[in-house]
């Protein structure tokens, strides 16, 4: 399976990019981001035309950046504006492509396929990572594996209770009856929704200093947008207390929403962007230093591994090609493959018309 | 060339294996190994067949192994019998391919290829590994390099006075002459002897601590079973003293018997399984130490760079194609890379047929 | 495309080669390199032809290389003039390939193509390296990337101001107006001379501590001859004393000429041999430890990474294929590359016919 072009894909956060030049590779693509004197974030092709140096490791210089190599300056919509040397002839291929860039929700957004189809309202909406009523806890991690396994480790949660029973899941331990469980899926056009419920739990150790209390609800409710950026609505309630809503703050609902984004960087290799965000003790800075080393060890230390070993054993992306036995649990995991798979067909043929 | 499957591999030390899984890849198939609760080996595919983790990574559950990313459990057979999630469905195709095993001298022995021609009496004969008149010293090293080259190494012994001169070989310095030596050569049906006997000679450092005589005969006889299971009957006697036999302990002889049984990984790597073991002062834990020292430095240190370095060199499998210069010591290893290339070619009419 | 085997390559420096065995891959291929006991330089092909070990790492006994493996002896001619094992047969094939190698300029010289084509007097002539009147900081370096792309660097100094603008190029700082500078380019049969003048500037670091005068006339003038040997005769001159002559050391001129000899190893790996010269202070030992630093400094940390990236980004050794843009300062570097192809081309022509 090729990549999907026709996505959005998180560059990075907002925050975190100024006029020093970053480099990322997505489906395959390098690029260079970089702000110019108005702030505003602009995204090339990092390769110079000229003799291919990396952009990247050169200089933003006022509303340009300069090629490390030879000194050549390009402006935002990618054209050569100073060859330093000789009379200063400037080649009419002395040109880098431009990528669409967007700023929404504190994250960098770009498309890398059909610029007619670059719709940002379609963008998910994780509007809690810059919501000042939040507190967000963001970081990224690299994974030698193929973003679709991260789709489907974010799609499927029942491997909490395995890899991540002092983390983010429920210890098997904690013994929760079929009765004190629902799990409810749908799918929206090209969105999957995996929602899950939990009752009369203890909060898992992400809850435990925010939560406070020694039992109550805890709901998970999962958004996915192609191609790969996932929604985690996490909330536990008090007893009784219905879950809250990301938009409406309540008080006896505790509520801790994440951005999971999944960034294919090769077929092999992807970037996994996460905020994890909560609206209780918000100045709490210990308690972000717990989420991000709890951040850490989830994604680093239990998801990464794993998808890594089962990307080594796969040595495929198409997982429908080695016929997993597919069990009830993995329905949205398998909808949002199958809306991938015929996206990224779609694309293929709109290219070949 | 492809590798062969209707061969019997080691794939550990019976003594090793608990009912923590262990991982092993042997002819480019990913295994894992436990022991149940009646003390039975297992040996199953490596693969979950719901999601591809490394079954290796999860635990043993009674008689059942379970997968460490969603918790299925699988039983000897390789059946799936238990899926914790939802309503507990287990669809049809949740099975791991079982592999054949048998303990046998001390060892763990696979099967990969065709179970009909599955004999156990065709293993190697290496029943001191777990003779208690002997006592063993035992390991395993990682070689990058193809086994067929582990295999040339071992049946032509004659490298040992260049890349071994102060751990198991004679050092050129003993100028052992032409007239204290001899050399004799059989194959049997599939299995190669190589039989080398030195006269009046000094032990080498392996012998010098048990063998405890200033010079004596020393008597190296090698059996090669496909495709790649090696016993080297090693034993220095008193000078007029004959031969020992391994199964006849002998006061005048010292005996070192050694097993190697070398198992392709994949096509240019292998493992390395050796047994050094000896009948003489076997309660002499620091001569086991220092056996364990010299063999290390034997394999690890001297062996394995050399044939590492022909691999790269070779930068292929297929000897015969670089056209080497054959010397009459090479007969043994000619003719094990003969039998080894016939056996893989009925193996592969035998599928076809 | 393929390497050019008709072509001197620098194997090493001339002073650096003993009786101990050196391995250098040059163009894919593997060789030897000792002296034997006439002090003659002899290069062999590094691998033995009975089972392809690497004849390096065995040593020279008396005018013969002795394979580390089994002990077989090869001479000069890549004879096999000792089998020391059984009745000592040699068979026929037991022969290694020679290489013809010459040494001059203080330097060894490999030739892999056409024997009938090696004419020693078209190596690059840089005399200098073992001219009494200079003392030479010579070394290597190891590059990831293909050998033209060092070409590319070292004929378009362009980049100097950019990546070395405190080692061995002017600073920016400097402003050195276009009045100030010249720049003539002149192609001769396959050569390609690329020179540069800057007058009235501060010396570069690398002159500093020998020029010793505030401001002078910086020479540069490139002589490149291909495959990928490069002459760097800097030097610079008190204002208005001319341009100093590498034959003629002069009192007001300081002379630092250097050698660049690019060597592919494989098409994405590249030798780096460098001899940076001086006929100044030739006593002073720690200006030639200064040197030492700021070339290690200006090609390991400064060129090796830059074009190590452009390799990376590039993906392929085609320059053209990419559709650079091409400035009037790529002039020297594209018409190098052109000369290349066109004897590639005629080298394979060659071999068909």
């Amino acid at each position: 399976m090729t990549l999907l072009l026709d996505s959005w894909y998180c560059a990075g956060w907002s925050d975190e990019l100024t006029d020093t030049p970053q480099r990322i590779k997505i489906a395959n693509q390098d690029l260079v981001l970089f702000r110019d004197t108005s702030g505003a974030a602009i995204a090339l092709s990092n390769r110079c035309p000229h003799r291919f140096a990396s952009l990247a490791e050169g200089k933003v210089v006022g509303d340009t950046i300069e090629c490390p190599y030879h000194g050549l300056r390009f402006d935002r919509t990618g054209a050569c504006v100073l060859n330093p040397h000789g009379r200063g002839v400037i080649p009419p291929n002395a040109k880098v492509d431009t990528t669409i860039l967007v700023e929404k929700h504190g994250a960098l957004w770009v498309w890398l396929g059909n610029p007619e189809l670059a719709d940002p309202s379609t963008i998910v909406n994780v509007s809690f990572v810059n919501d000042p009523r939040y507190v967000a806890v963001k970081g990224v991690i690299h994974v030698k594996g193929n973003y679709q396994l991260l789709n489907d480790n974010l799609l499927d949660l029942t491997h909490a209770a395995y890899i991540h029973p002092t983390t983010v899941g429920l210890s098997r331990d904690d013994s929760v009856g079929p009765d004190q469980m629902d799990y409810d899926f749908k799918t929206e056009g090209n969105i999957v929704h995996s929602n899950y419920g939990f009752y009369d739990v203890p909060p898992t150790a992400q809850f435990k200093r925010f939560f406070k209390k020694e039992r109550g609800d805890l709901y998970v409710h999962v958004t996915w947008v192609p191609a790969s950026s996932i929604l985690l609505d996490l909330s536990m309630s008090e007893l009784g207390v219905p879950k809250g809503e990301i938009d409406e703050p309540h008080d006896r609902v505790c509520m801790i929403p994440a951005a999971h984004l999944i960034v294919p960087e090769t077929d092999e290799t992807s970037h996994y962007f996460y905020a994890m965000c909560r609206h209780v003790d918000i100045e709490d800075a210990e308690g972000c230093a717990e989420t991000r080393a709890l951040g850490l060890k989830t994604f680093s230390q239990e998801d990464a591994p794993m998808v890594e070993r089962v990307q080594e054993l796969m040595a495929t992306d198409d997982l429908f090609a080695l016929r997993p036995a597919i069990l009830e649990t993995d329905i949205a995991g398998v909808q949002a493959r199958r809306i991938l798979a015929r996206l990224v067909a779609q694309q293929s043929e709109s290219k070949a018309a």
